[in-house]
């Protein structure tokens, strides 16, 4: 082992392990993804060629293998837990997206929740089996997160009780759907119902897209794949354009809504019944922005510990560059902000399986505030997390740039969910929007409870914006508990400022519709500054659980830096507000310099706490063992460009 | 063309080509770079496969065949103008590094700087013509932006009048140079020069690597390619690992240093003779960087135009995208920006002409301000192009995820800018040493002159921090010459705060290296702030040469936009200063929105502006004509995916 990364260790002022412990929710958790975890890497099965040195299309199909023998292998194996599929998954696929996620993750999911049992009979074991392999078709090349747009139809035919599938123009062509280019034989489609006469809007179509034996496109189909992208080089999203495709009546998914054979629609009884999924999905991706920052900050921080270069002392060798101050502040509040996205992470995951229960028995009344919680958070932890990568690849400096940092695809893949399932402004707008109504029922004299709660009134009566010398200040710059008030404080004063702001709108002559859009900027504002406060909150709240004094200690470090970093960067809010005066921000920046020298000693065990096994990490940089250089020139000589050593351009002479 | 761009042209209300002559020099620069552009682009050898349908080997070869193509007609032509061959080059490889850069842009250039007139002679027109082909070898896997750091050695051996020259370890290796993996046969490789038992730092040699004539590597030369990175894909970005390698005595580059035959080492009259190359260069990336936006935004607000979703009146026809304020409040402060940063750009050209001819006569006076400007200038304006590219391309959804979009080639080419030519973190502190050694001299009853002259004792003495309430407010939020005092004021402040941080360390018993690091975040907050009232103010300057009405007028609200939302962004520091007050901070975002609103006719037309050749902009999503959806269709169908209807991986059945 690298001796300086050695050192860092010996360091470290807590038990490692405890803490993994902590963000796995427990020991025998731990201990069971580490089973898992060793299950996949140590199954030949599932070794693989570096994806670096692959082509797009050597990428794709290594991943197809590796997905079909996953299928196998859940099943000889018995794991069917989702926690545990997940993390089998995600090992095979080393985190990288796979040509299967559509089928797991939205194809069976939707027959589940939306097929009848006929259904279910014709189509379920055949997908279990693999025999039909599905996607979700629903985004459109001219339309996407605004779902009433959607152009595909779905027209009924009662002479011979089929549905007649159309792409009317070029702009409803279905685009991105993953799996669907290449790999589906089956897709779930999403179509306007048109049934005598009537549009009943988006329903959900099974329609067969390839021969189950042939693998060729059926009749009317037109499908491929839609190019390269950024990244996703192991998916063939897909194009579907549909000319007079007909399909049984029973393909309609038919749980809820119906058409009978004559043509008569039948409504589904509750529209909120698809609801969950998507919030659900939302939830999960705050974890997904956890691991992604985990990942980023484990190979930028160890790195660190590792790469001499320049000087802090004349004459002296040169430092690790985690000793620089500059550094350790571009990292370390990206360290604590994945340990804040890990707690928050799970905090979604826990609420959305306690209240899923009642969703289930038809009890709705928890889920628009979760609703609105988990896309205000989805669009605050990604865009956090997606800034974050990049950050954490540029402090590596030119290395970082190579792909053996494993930096450059982890940004790539990770990237995308700033714009699926729900692009990010308009999720912050979703949020804005439940915020502004529970400020005005609160106005009108209506008690707001839960997480909103603070914008009763009685409370944001005394927020509204005032000059600094007006206020007394009487925050506590190193107490949690003093920070997350005023964290909310500013979420309160902001949300009460877009409410503001359309209000004024509303007295120029302007419609509700013109007052929203000319009030976005500041509703973005407040979503934003809602989700900042329920992370504090939430970091802040975990403490209390964490009883083991030395990982205590650290932990509420990360958590006070967390915190105050983003006062700082928002520092205009604050004392805007009066939140703060002018002599505690300073303080504050004072403070961050003490915390980054405090956390120093325990940057490369608060990395290690994650427990990122080097194959998942598949940096060299990141490695575990420090020794970066060495694996580095072994790694760059397998380079394709080195496969002969005079390049063909040349070796005819010039 | 798309009716909807259409329309907006026809809603512009200034002359496009009136700016566009603006922004290129003149009407007679915009006539020659169209010609030059236009060669190029009909000339049939210059044809090529998109590269995004290539495998990076593919890619490099590709770009070999069109260099060397390119050097032919070149001559050809008689184009023989530093600027000219910029354009005839980047038209070329439409703004892709190509693998001849480092050839033309540092081996060449090295030669004609540093070679004696015997070198010249043995050297120049060999590779002038192709027969030896260079690259400039100076990193290190192990060592960038800190030179001394460098490990390689050239031992002088008088027996044989031969250099010596070793890589000792693996962090030695040479790293990164482009061209160097499988292109060149030559290399000016920096290394630690040891004669007559002692070291005398860095020195440059001509080492053959390769070959002439097989191209095979010579003995005791290891080569090849780095392996794959984030992009560069036409780049063989190499390693050096030198075993032994004797090279003549004559092939240390001897015009200022020298050794003598028997070893003895003559120094050179200035250090300051390779300096200007350096500046030279960092100034051209803060076009680089102007660049970069101008297409990322270009291709941003086109689509924008075109693309229809959502809703802002409810039962109306999705609008154009546009048309929201969130959207607006996305990409036109980025618009502004990339204006801002042409202008920069142009300033930091026209500067570094004026004083090269004083520098080529020995008088460095300018010197240290250019170099200090162009340091941090090059950091501020790469950082905000490259998180800036990111927006546009998020901006576009998910169509700006596919490489049809253009963007994610954009941003993997241009973020190495961030990184090479001198770390930006580094380059901030540089420039920070310069603000405050001239704070020091000031504080010290000096007076500076130059662009540092606010820093002078009698201004910076009333602006230290105080409480908003004391300060009376004189800022018209509307008036360009009052915001650029506001900036400068803000920079004096926190130039000043960083040295008070320095002092206050050294109070507490640091050395001064130590007090420095200690205070690297406010002295890196410090060099941001000045380049941003810099680019403020020299934005504002041009405005004073625009002498259209109509041409002017606009570019004012971007100048206007460009410097209220600097300040909204950055408000924390405007408050705390006293700069200005809470209320004039909320009218500031007021007035951002008018703006927008007031931009929003004009947002293709000033992109249009640009003049970026639909070929060079090489994305489905910012066409001239804004045919988006019917091309992406097109481009699709190329993906290398679809050359078989059924993947390999299914044709033999399941």
């Amino acid at each position: 082992m690298n001796a300086d990364i050695l050192k860092e260790r010996q360091n470290a002022t807590f038990d490692v392990e405890k803490l993994t412990n902590i963000l796995d929710g427990g020991p025998e958790l731990t201990k069971r993804r580490r089973e898992i975890e060793s299950m996949v890497l140590n199954d030949p099965d599932f070794m693989e060629e570096d994806p670096n040195f692959l082509s797009r299309s050597e990428r794709y199909d290594q991943a197809v293998r590796k997905s079909a023998q996953m299928i196998l292998k859940l099943r000889e194996y018995g794991i069917a837990d989702p926690e545990e599929i997940y993390c089998y998954k995600s090992t095979v696929h080393l985190g990288k997206p796979e040509p299967l996620d559509l089928h797991l993750g939205m194809f069976l999911p939707t027959l589940l929740n939306q097929a009848n049992q006929e259904q279910m009979d014709r189509f379920f074991m055949p997908s279990w089996n693999l025999e039909i392999i599905g996607t979700y078709a629903q985004t459109e090349m001219g339309h996407g997160t605004h779902l009433r747009g959607l152009e595909t139809t779905a027209t009924y035919d009662p002479a011979t009780q089929e549905f007649v599938l159309n792409s009317p123009t070029v702009s409803s062509i279905k685009w991105w759907p993953g799996g669907l280019g290449k790999t589906s034989n089956h897709a779930i489609v999403l179509a306007q119902l048109y049934t005598q006469g009537n549009c009943h809007g988006l329903h959900a179509f099974i329609v067969p897209i390839r021969d189950m034996n042939t693998h060729v496109p059926l009749p009317g189909i037109v499908v491929g794949d839609i190019g390269p992208k950024f990244g996703f080089d192991e998916i063939d999203n897909g194009y579907l354009k549909m000319e007079n495709v007909r399909i049984p009546r029973e393909n309609m998914l038919m749980k809820y809504a119906k058409v009978e054979p004559d043509g008569t629609y039948k409504k589904p009884p509750s529209a909120k019944l698809t609801y969950g999924t998507m919030v659900f999905i939302r939830s999960m991706i705050v974890g997904e922005s956890a691991r992604a920052l985990s990942k980023a900050s484990t190979i930028a921080i160890r790195y660190s510990a590792v790469r001499h270069q320049s000087e802090i002392r004349p004459g002296e060798p040169e430092p690790q560059i985690l000793d620089f101050q500059t550094q350790q502040y571009k990292l370390f509040p990206l360290l604590a902000t994945a340990y804040a996205f890990i707690f928050v992470g799970q905090y979604m995951k826990d609420t959305y399986s306690r209240i899923s229960g009642d969703i289930n028995q038809g009890d709705f009344s928890e889920l628009p505030e979760l609703h609105a919680l988990s896309a205000g958070l989805k669009a605050f932890t990604t865009w956090t997390a997606n800034a974050a990568i990049e950050v954490c690849r540029m402090s590596c400096g030119g290395h970082g740039y190579s792909r053996s940092s494993g930096l450059p695809d982890l940004y790539v893949n990770f990237t995308p969910t700033c714009t699926y399932e729900g692009e990010n402004t308009v999720m912050m707008l979703q949020t804005a929007r439940y915020l502004v109504k529970s400020y005005q029922q609160a106005k009108a004299g209506q008690q707001l409870s839960g997480i909103v709660s603070y914008l009763n009134e009685t409370d944001h009566r005394r927020v509204q914006p005032q000059p600094v010398s007006a206020r007394p200040t009487v925050v506590d710059i190193n107490d949690l508990a003093s920070l997350v008030e005023i964290y909310k404080l500013r979420a309160a004063i902001l949300v009460g400022m877009a409410a503001k702001s359309i209000q004024q709108e509303l007295q120029h002559r302007k419609n509700q519709a013109d007052a929203w859009n000319n009030s976005a900027i500041d509703l973005v504002k407040a979503s934003d500054a809602h989700c900042h406060y329920v992370v504090v909150k939430l970091f802040t709240d975990k403490l209390g659980e964490i009883g083991d004094t030395a990982v205590h200690s650290v932990v509420s470090s990360l958590a006070l830096l967390y915190a105050l970093h983003g006062i700082t960067v928002n520092s205009g809010d604050f004392l805007q507000a009066g939140l703060l005066s002018v002599p505690q921000v300073l303080q504050i920046s004072v403070r961050i310099k003490e915390l980054l020298s405090q956390l120093r000693p325990n940057a490369v065990a608060l990395v290690d706490s994650f427990d990122i096994h080097n194959k998942k990490l598949n940096s060299v940089l990141g490695r575990y063992d420090g020794n970066v250089y060495e694996n580095m020139f072994e790694w760059a000589r397998r380079s394709p460009l080195n496969a002969t050593e005079v390049s063909q351009m040349f070796s005819c002479g010039k």
